[in-house]
């Protein structure tokens, strides 16, 4: 059994990570740490848990890890970027689930993230943890930048059209919705109850974070686009359908085979039939990609459809994923049950 | 009092004509026409019109309405134009708010609504019954077609771009999000809570009824735009959020007055101040469009994003500010609530 | 016009004040009040009162209110208590929407709000607002005490039984479920939107301070009960359900027209038909009660269903009721809307 | 692998059903039986399914199950009673999860149920599946009767209390709320999303099929009571919440510990610690009833709170865990999974 640490496992990605782990056949939680809650059980937090995870939250400290083999951050951003170095010296690897170590040109991620990054030696070193596209690289990794939610569900989207040359980058308008869990658990007036439900609203419309991340990802495959990124709230907690469009460059009669050819082999990306329109519910819980292709022949634009779990695919389920492929494991070892329908 | 009949009187929008009629100060529900709900008092259907609309359900028939001044069609697509002819030719003016008399081109009418058109000469008398295009022309119509929800929203977000000339009309993609009641107040598996509720999907991503009609009223203007339009479901009752995205074709640096001096005299169109994000509650039961305005310098891009509640300014509530019109009312009267929020 | 002060207006029975006061024939917001958003206009923070409310939030202050005739509290608990005497000095009436001034027995309101009280000798003057028992009280009373929205449901359920001596009063039971606006517009965990949608936990089952105000007012009625009062947390906005039970005492075939004669004058309680079921969102944005009787045969009990806005009937279109009454408007003035469905 | 088919996979209870089994270690689902959707991929209709469910609906026929060696009904009241008798003759067990089965007098079951019935001899052989009542029986049962929702959480929190004689069974009141799916997966207006959403509502008090459910129940229990029982229904997918009220006859001083014991060996059910109140979302998708006591001295009444996810340990979570003792399985096996929250 792989020994684990999750650092700051107050939030809902922390709570997902222990929904997942309390039944991984091959990984066991042994440290769990929260400077708020030090002291309380776990339990006591997440009642979903009670006679499943045995743990009592720790005040996290360097030491407190020093037996695990592998942890986790699901901190707020720049935590992980101080404490990394220090684990990954000890021989521990180290999967960032927020934002300290996905974007490599410095810059601009002091500029989005309004800090002086602590360790930017290091971010050269990690390996951004889309296993669709760095499976091989993540194997090897020692830290791991666990993408957002948002750019997992784009970058999805748009591979097999910019693998194969489909379109033309320059168009790209990536409209999202995601669930209100995307806001974490926190308290502020702009995330409760009676401020989302019943609701839609766009946000971040003149820039989000999520949107250097996205146009990295997108050079590192030789692509140059400024996209557009508009997330919505949406009045559930959790799920995100992201809606790109793009401009076709070429003849578009292949592309369902296309999309499919290219997820072929994928355990977490399906690719459903054509015409089809993907629901988030599909995906609530599971560890899946859902993803539906359209070709608007009258205005020549692809129209993609991708769904999936933003607190699962898109964070802490792509998490395990990446720990399984780090480990040596199945890679869908703990990740196989169905989405939660209805 | 103008003396107002409504056939069908069953589904939301026919709920939404009556709580607002309820209190109007200037007409009086006379007759509501049922099929399936004759004999019934209105009030057992809708509680919340209890002590407020004394009326029974009654049958349909053009008898039922000679008292009347103006009928409501709050009924499914193809009943109002059977009946239409007849009451105006009784002198009752009337306000279809399905599609019947929406669409000037018959063959694409009768395609996209499957269905020989049953009087297209009236068509042509028609008035489409969008105060902020047509106010003049309402104000003389008897037979006005009330706008379909997304077109309303997709509508009035683009107006003061395409009569400034600020956007390539080809580009234009409405990316909308509609809350649940759009559906109609009916039996069907599919708009059942359970597969609503915590949820989001597309539909109809290749093609929708509201798109034929949007680009008619673009053509209109001189506008010749094969628009994309994506309409997506959201769980939640009220509330359209359109995100409509155009290429920019001159200087973008006054947008935000071009929308301010274009609607600055419109009642029910508010535009808000620049870096805003309106959100669909904020309309919640009111007849009001929020409209904002972003421009993305990156991507050269417009990106508006326009709400309303799509049983009020996207049915009811504009239906009642065309009868306003129509009989020399007061624009605003009946019409001035605010949204519930919360 | 009366002129009327809002301290504390940035809450939701703050907001639902400045809703409904928008469109009073008789009243005109002058001063809203808040520390925390001082110079903001009040639209900016509820955009639904734009072009309704003009007024920037401005900070407390006795001066603040010098023109007004009215003030209302909508503030934390302990607030109006500190400020009420001075107002009323200054000849303008107080609307505490709040607990200060709803028990009139000291110890028992200093035990259950854990503070000392600022004002006992004000507490004997309050008028408890509920009409439909003081409305005489009410019209002379230059200080009135908002009744909490759970005994409002509760007591309206009562009466008529109470009255008519129909109950054995020890054996009552009220199961309260009312929506998430009910804990306020405040930042915490506990409200936010992940933590309250799909789910439902019942909440201070072992005492909740609005269980001495029930049993006070009872006591006034002469009726001695420690009655059971269990709230629940619901995943909606607005309403409360309350489901009393209580055993039968007497016969019980005239219960029906028993709670239709006692409420037969009242504009704001509606008695339902015999068998009835009523749903809160019949009265959502509503000033009504809605109310069914049932005898259970076999157990030989009542249970009575009372359904009312949290917020309105149960907070500020009472308190706007109440407002009527002391200035000799009539009852109904600006309350007349009816409720929002669906 | 123990074969498995099912009768009726449409509906909420049978997609449930498939979640669950999809992941069973020891059991393979081999016939999906639908007359309305025969012929299609189960995973269409269950999109979440896809990759896991491979089979399509076929039409019942009594053939269709041959190979099988247990059958569930996830059907509508009325189809296992006339199909189980054949099915046993084959050898080949039944769990009903419909009502057929649970009523074991004959005349009350025709009563609530408005039919004959079809096999009243069976009804007697029928074990009713509670494990934590008839674990022994369910053993060696060949038919079994899946508990209803409202019933298993108005006995388990009961249970308890009975056997100490902690409380008078005349004076139980069982106040409950359930999620929407418990009205089962169908086209009504009743259950759309625009009529459930944002309210809530009694129905069925003056009589619920589960009522004499529950009754015939403890009369197995010798105790004789007319409780009263009234179900709520509100706006969220899964979770009932009983809230069970009762007349504490003796000390009740150990009552915390006398739930503790009762349910110390019990898999599934967990008794929180004293002044808890648990959240129905804790237990969404697990088999899992979640009980918390609580003593109210003033007024000498037990509250006991008592949570499930109604599709789970309310329906097929429960069928399960008759399936596995039927079987000689781990009684727990597949359904060890924690709740899903947030």
């Amino acid at each position: 059994m792989i020994k684990i640490g999750i650092v700051g496992g107050t939030g809902y990605t922390g709570a997902e990570l222990m929904r997942l782990l309390a039944r991984h056949p091959a990984a066991r939680m042994q440290v769990i740490t929260s400077r708020s809650e030090s002291g309380k059980p776990v339990a006591e937090l997440f009642p979903n848990l009670r006679a499943l995870v045995d743990l009592n939250f720790i005040e996290p400290a360097i030491d407190s890890y020093r037996d695990c083999e592998l942890v986790f951050f699901s901190t707020p951003n720049t935590t992980a970027m101080s404490q990394a170095e220090e684990l990954l010296a000890s021989g521990i690897k180290v999967i960032d689930l927020a934002a300290d170590f996905r974007i490599k040109h410095i810059p601009t991620w002091e500029q989005w993230y309004g800090a002086t990054h602590a360790c930017p030696a290091l971010v050269e070193d990690a390996v951004y943890g889309l296993p669709e596209l760095n499976r091989e690289a993540i194997r090897e990794a020692r830290l791991v930048a666990n993408p957002g939610c948002y750019p997992t569900s784009v970058i999805l989207a748009l591979l097999p059209l910019l693998a194969n040359n489909l379109i033309d980058p320059k168009s790209i308008i990536a409209d999202c919705k995601s669930g209100a869990s995307g806001a974490g658990r926190k308290a502020s007036v702009g995330t409760a109850f009676c401020e989302i439900t019943e609701s839609v609203k766009a946000y971040g419309v003149d820039g989000h974070r999520h949107l250097p991340e996205i146009r990295e990802v997108l050079q590192t495959l030789n692509v140059d686009a400024d996209l557009v990124f508009t997330p919505h709230l949406m009045p559930m907690i959790r799920g995100i359908h992201a809606t790109v469009y793009a401009d076709a460059s070429g003849p578009a009669d292949q592309v369902q085979s296309v999309f499919e050819d290219y997820y072929r082999a994928e355990p977490f990306v399906d690719v459903m039939p054509a015409g089809s329109h993907p629901e988030t519910r599909s995906v609530r819980g599971a560890n899946v990609c859902r993803i539906a292709v359209h070709y608007l022949a009258a205005a020549n634009k692809y129209v993609v459809l991708s769904v999936e779990d933003n607190l699962v695919k898109g964070a802490a389920g792509q998490a395990i994923q990446n720990m399984n492929l780090m480990f040596g494991l199945d890679e869908t070892a703990g990740l196989e049950a169905p989405g939660m329908l209805p």
